[in-house]
């Protein structure tokens, strides 16, 4: 039976700027004694990534402009996260207290443009004082790493950046596909037949966001000691996909 | 390391009206050679489940509302299908060509409410004309599977119900809870202290989300052949869990 298994690896250290992921990687699996095999996949936590980037900001260092001052008051936020939160992003979807639900400047729809202050420390300074953002390509950051682990281990492999993103209707945060390499973002079973012969309708599948959430679940969110996770049995071919796929055209999206 | 496994269970048979779910689960168990352990979870897609309650309508017999009728012209759809949708809603939030988007009489929000003409086939008569609703109650119907499948096997169990929802800003289906019984749907991790003794700020998680796209993702569209699939080390306690954690109330929903 092709089961799909989502081994989160143990004991992953705290990733500092500089970093070489594709190393900690090899050695956390070295350490789970698992040895890489050709469609396995690798995915990792935005925070990781963001860190060993260097995506640090120093509030104290921010100036808010007008209008972050003022969409702060409305909002009751720190007015210097506020301007980073609108650096960060195309646009201003809604706000509530303490959100803002933007475009972010690489596409997609999320809360308060996936800045956080909540598990994360700067280096050696006040922590409270500073935050991180997301990656600046984090298409190009799961390339690279893809690159770096297929050259060590001679496999064919996907590698999926994630973070946690609300959804519209429901309740509750689940993984999201914020950056890949290796693997499709949408399958398209379009036209192709079902058990009775009909052509299947629903049929785009957001298969790098269901891979996402799956390994988010077993990620948790407390527990930064396993933000990769490793994948085997995904069941889709591996081919080049890019986060672009997943996002619906503002012009199409009847929801903004 | 404590991995999630998620294994499709092979040779699933076509589920007719009355079929006894929890007998065919248990005999595809049994021909995978899979024995229940305590914390197993059982995910299965709505279809089955539809079909072994006989939510089967034919469109003969549908007669079109005029604000079905309507609504047809606009979105070039068949009325009496629309006319479906419209029982089986509580609200329309959009439309566009072929597609009304609704909050279904069960809470949440989707495509068409849920009725699909694809990869369906009534009994005997013409395929074309017949349409399979949602289940009248998901989540009852998960809590009498679990009740059955846990008798049986003397084991601590959870079901849940799924379909392929649409979302908001991104592209593709995703896997989403529309029933469960014997998990959480949402896990709480507010007020939890993370790495640096700061408190957890975005931690309500869709758990039962997050599983619902896993074990999406390994069922796939086309194979009705997987209905049913066997999840192993879903990270969370199991409790008694219902959809309507997962539903955002109306009235804080930014988005509609």
């Amino acid at each position: 039976m092709p089961s799909l298994t989502l081994t989160p690896l143990p004991g992953f250290p705290m990733v500092q700027t500089g970093d070489d992921l594709a190393r900690l990687i090899l050695d956390a699996l070295g350490r789970a004694q698992l040895a890489l095999e050709d469609g396995d996949i690798l995915v990792l936590a935005q925070k990781i990534v963001s860190k060993a980037e260097g995506r640090w900001v120093n509030l104290a260092a921010v100036q808010p402009s007008p209008r972050a001052e003022a969409l702060a008051v409305e909002i009751e936020k720190d007015a210097r996260l506020v301007e980073l939160v609108l650096q960060e992003s195309r646009a201003v979807l809604r706000t509530r207290p303490g959100t803002i639900i933007v475009e972010h400047r690489l596409g997609f729809v999320c809360a308060n443009a996936g800045i956080d202050h909540s598990n994360v420390a700067g280096d050696g300074s006040n922590q409270e004082e500073w935050v991180l953002l997301l990656p600046q390509d984090p298409d190009g950051s799961a390339r690279s790493l893809r690159q770096q682990l297929e050259e060590a281990s001679g496999k064919r492999l996907g590698v999926q950046i994630i973070d946690s993103h609300g959804r519209a209707w429901r309740v509750g945060v689940v993984g999201a596909t914020i950056g890949l390499s290796g693997l499709p973002g949408l399958v398209d079973l379009r036209g192709q037949p079902d058990l009775f012969g009909y052509t299947l309708r629903i049929t785009l599948i957001a298969a790098a966001d269901e891979l996402a959430a799956a390994a988010s679940l077993v990620m948790g969110q407390a527990a930064e000691g396993t933000p990769v996770v490793h994948v085997r049995g995904f069941p889709y071919p591996l081919c080049e996909g890019q986060l672009g796929e997943l996002i619906r055209p503002k012009e199409q999206d009847l929801f903004r």
